[in-house]
């Protein structure tokens, strides 16, 4: 039932990969909206969920400068996960999970070039909701100087997919048991307008489309 | 924009917790499928996702016996996380996430007796299905040899929970600029049943009253 042995696990580094494991993580990470941020405090793990963006090959995370888990320096690991579904099988043993991940291994390296800086928080804006950055007001530097950004390189990741129906043992497939796969989605609610919102403003397009 | 800093983050020790925490804790854990298990190997920390049970104020974690992340022996961190909506600012640096999260920090037990080890997959199986240890063939004993559980106390975990609107600067309220939250939901699709499934077995009551 772990999610981190299944008959499809692939892990390589990103260069020794084709283009489509490469477009296969781009995707997985293009989809999420949070990771889990893995690092070293104190000695002990930590995991963190925050949100992130990718620019090409290089993804973004951002927070306080004061933030613990952004400053523990060292290196990190940041897995994103899409839990597809449950797989249930006729065995209790062969009971899975359909799910796609990717983790990124890398020592991140602290952004301080200013256009690097403000290009990450629009990828990370971008990320949420496509054309958020035009929309908003953007940091100014008292804002700026508050948040850490990291960029972590996509070179050294693992893609790790399960989908499909439960592997069951052989003579288990004649028992009278159901077996299949529930499927789980993420899927948006209605906006829920800020009560303190300015009369008369509607849901701008860009965010319609993201729904 | 961060997840891990927070108005209303909260952290405490269980032990040093009134009951209505302890009741959000579980109620967090219960509500999630997969968390994502946090530790170090070869000095490097690693994040994977996984299932999960809870008794009480015990968690299980179970995997192959040839899991790394399961053996990697020392403390882990355990992370579950539910994203329930993208908070909109009228600003970029107040843009947000609404979500609830547990962590849960402590040195794993090694599961040995025999009576706890089935117990324990006896609540990974229910957390995914209730009933569905009822429904399905038990482990056997090479099943049970293949399998490690480890078991994690509460006491040193962790609830941080952002809802609502967003915060904005006072002076950016009056930007003509829609500001608000975009609700997300995990839901369940149809049962999609194994192609294998023998004829006439329909998806059961208790499978169908978890959608």
């Amino acid at each position: 039932m772990s999610l981190s042995s299944t008959p499809r696990t692939r892990l390589h580094r990103l260069r020794e990969r084709a283009g489509t494991d490469r477009a296969q993580l781009h995707a997985i990470l293009d989809a999420g909206l949070i990771c889990h941020l893995g690092v070293i405090v104190d000695g002990s793990p930590m995991v963190v969920p925050t949100l992130y963006g990718r620019s090409g090959d290089t993804m973004y995370l951002h927070g306080s400068t004061g933030s613990r888990s952004l400053h523990a320096g060292g290196e990190v690991c940041v897995t994103v996960t899409h839990l597809d579904g449950l797989v249930l099988a006729r065995s209790v043993f062969h009971h899975s999970a359909n799910y796609r991940s990717a983790m990124i291994y890398g020592v991140p390296r602290l952004v301080e070039d200013p256009d690097e800086h403000l290009a990450a928080l629009r990828d990370l804006t971008e990320h949420l909701v496509p054309g958020q950055w035009d929309a908003t007001r953007r940091p100014n530097r008292k804002e700026l100087a508050a948040t850490t950004v990291l960029a972590l390189s996509l070179d050294e990741s693992s893609v790790k997919v399960r989908q499909g129906p439960p592997s069951d043992e052989e003579e288990d497939y004649a028992l009278p048991t159901w077996a299949g796969v529930l499927p789980l989605a993420v899927s948006w609610g209605e906006p829920v307008p800020d009560p303190r919102l300015a009369p008369g403003l509607e849901v701008p397009e860009h965010i319609a489309r993201r729904l």
